[in-house]
C-alpha cells in the first residue's frame, strides 16, 4: 500500500520535491495546521509538522507522525494507538545555544546597562568587563542544546563541565561530564552556570536560594530550558542583594511573565521571552527538514528511526 | 651602568618581582602617573606604562619607553630626541574582538530591542533572528583587533575576509586576504561588515553614504576603530529609511557623542562608550605585563624589541 505523506512543514521552494525524490511511489499532500481537512487527517500514514494535538484522533490511518519541534509533551495521549512518534530532538540546539551565547556576552560586556544609558543619550563606562576565556562553565543538562552551547564556549577558551543523570561516557563539546548529584560540589568553582533541563518532577525547584548561594558572586546564570527548574523568586532576591555578575533568562514560570513581576526590575537580570528556539533562525526549519527526510529514507528502508519518543 | 625602570604599569601583588628576576641589576621603582615624581622621571632610563606625555620631557636620562596602550599619538613629539619608543600593541585586541562579537550577536539575537520591551514589562516576540554561521564576515582593518575578531566568526562557522592596504600572504584568522580598493566589490556579499581602522588622512570618513548603500539590506556593520572612519549621518539616515538588520558602534566621532546626536535613537543602532578595550579585560592587563617583561628580556640581551614605534 502505497503512503500518504501529510506534510505540515514550513516548506520553502524546492523542498518538496526532496520528500518526492525520497518517497517516488507516495502521495505527498501539504497542508498548514490550521487549514488542514478531516480528509487528509483521515487519509495520512504518515504525518511531519505540526499538526492540532486535538486534530490528531481523525488520523485513524496514521502508522507515523514527526513533530518539528524538539518537545514532545503537548501529544501525549492525544496520538491514536499504536502510532511511532518521532521528534525533531536537536533541531534547534544551535538556534538555543547561540541565544544563550548572546546573552551570556552581553551581560559580560554589560550591554543591557549600556543600551539603557544609550536610551537615556548618556555616555558613561560602566566599568569592568568579564570574559569566558580560561573560566569554567558549567552546564546542567548535557543533552543537544548543552553539548552545542559548551562546544561554543569552548571556542572561547572556556572550560567546559555537563552535568547528567547518568555518565555514559565523554560528549563532545564538554572537558568533562560529571553526574547531576555533584552540582553542589561543582557550583562554587562555575564562572558561568548555565541551566537547560527538561521539565520534571525531579527538575522543579532544583536551582533554589540555597543552590544560587553557593555560585561565586561574580558568576553569571544562563536559564534555557524550563523556567519551572529555577526558583525566580530566590534569584531576584539574591541579586537585589548584590549576589551574581548577571542572569539571562530565557524562560520563566509562568509564561508570558505576569507584568507585576518582580523579575522585569531585577538589576543585571536580561530578560528575553522565549525565543532562543523556535523556528528563530532558518537552520532550525531546514534542519526540520532534513530530519523528516532521513527519517523517511529510512522508514521506507525498514530500517530504525532516529529521535524516537515511543 | 645599571638601568633605573620606572614602572607605572598596574602591577598586581607579584608582578614587580617577575621584573625583577628578568632585570636583577636594575633598579625597580613603582609609581603612578599621577604621583611620579621629578626625581623619579629624571633618574629612569626605561619607563614602562602611562605616564602623562607632558611629563615626559623630565626624563632626561631616559632611553627607552614603552606605552602600556596599542595607540600612541599622545607621545608623538613629546619624547627626548633618541629615545627608543615602544607600543602594547595587540595587548587589548581580545577585549576589543570579545566586544564586537557581543555586540554583533546582541544584534543577530535583538537583545536590545528585548531589553527595550524588558524595562516597560512587554513579553513579546521580535521575530526571525540572524546567525553567522554560514554567513559572510568582511574586516576592515586586519590588524591585531581584526584577526581576533575573524577568529572568533570562524569558531561560530562563519567565512572571513581581511582587507588590508597591503596584502603580504596569509593571516591566521581570516579565509582570505584583500586589498582594501576590493571594499566597494566585496561590501555586498558580506552579512557582516567590521571597521576597525585606524584614524589616517586615507580613512576619515571612508565609509559613506555610497558604501553603507553598497551593503546587503540584512547585513550588520559593526564599528571598533575610530569613529572619523563612518559617516555617521549617512548611517543614521540609511537605518531610519530601513537599511541593515543592525550597526553597533564603540565609536563615534566626537567622543563622548553630543547628547543631540541623532545616533543616539536609530533604530536598531545599539551605541557602547568607547569601552571595547581599555583596561576593561584583566587579560589585557595581564598581556601589558607579559609585553613589558618579554621587551625588557630583550632589551638586556641586546635583541630587536617588539611593537617598535620609532
Amino acid at each position: 500500500m502505497s503512503e500518504y505523506i501529510l506534510n505540515l512543514l514550513p516548506l520553502e521552494e524546492g523542498e518538496l520535491a526532496e520528500f518526492e525524490a525520497v518517497a517516488p511511489d507516495a502521495v505527498h499532500v501539504r497542508a498548514h495546521r490550521s487549514t488542514v481537512t478531516p480528509e487528509q487527517l483521515a487519509a495520512a500514514t504518515v504525518i511531519f509538522g505540526w499538526p492540532k494535538a486535538e486534530d490528531m484522533k481523525q488520523a485513524v490511518k496514521l502508522k507515523w507522525f514527526q513533530t518539528m519541534w524538539a518537545g514532545t509533551d503537548e501529544y501525549m495521549g492525544k496520538l491514536p494507538e499504536g502510532v511511532l512518534f518521532t521528534s525533531s530532538s536537536g533541531s534547534n540546539s544551535r538556534s538555543v545555544a547561540e541565544n544563550m551565547l548572546s546573552s551570556l556576552m552581553a551581560l559580560c560586556r554589560r550591554l543591557p546597562a549600556y543600551r539603557d544609558n544609550q536610551r537615556a543619550h548618556v555616555w558613561r563606562d560602566e566599568g569592568p568587563a568579564k570574559t569566558i576565556l580560561n573560566g569554567t562553565v558549567l552546564v546542567a543538562g548535557a543533552g543537544h542544546v548543552g553539548a552545542d552551547f559548551a562546544k561554543l564556549c569552548q571556542g572561547l577558551g572556556a572550560r567546559t563541565i555537563g552535568l547528567k543523570r547518568t555518565v555514559a561516557g565523554p560528549i563532545e563539546g564538554f572537558d568533562e561530564v560529571r553526574t547531576i548529584a555533584e552540582l553542589d560540589a561543582l557550583l562554587p568553582q562555575a564562572d558561568v552556570v548555565a541551566l537547560v533541563m527538561p521539565h520534571s518532577p525531579q527538575t522543579v525547584g532544583m536551582f533554589n536560594a540555597q543552590r544560587i548561594s553557593l555560585m561565586k558572586d561574580d558568576a553569571v546564570l544562563i536559564s534555557s530550558g524550563r523556567g519551572s527548574v529555577l526558583d525566580q523568586d530566590a534569584l531576584a532576591e539574591a541579586m537585589r542583594a548584590g549576589k551574581l555578575w548577571g542572569a539571562a533568562l530565557d524562560v520563566t514560570n509562568p509564561e508570558p511573565l505576569p507584568a507585576d513581576s518582580p523579575l522585569w526590575d531585577t538589576p543585571r537580570l536580561l530578560l528575553t521571552p522565549h525565543v532562543a528556539g523556535g523556528m528563530h533562525l532558518d537552520i532550525t526549519r531546514r534542519l526540520c527538514v532534513e530530519m523528516a527526510l532521513d527519517n523517511l529514507r529510512r522508514y521506507l528502508a525498514g530500517e530504525k528511526l532516529k529521535n524516537i519518543v515511543k
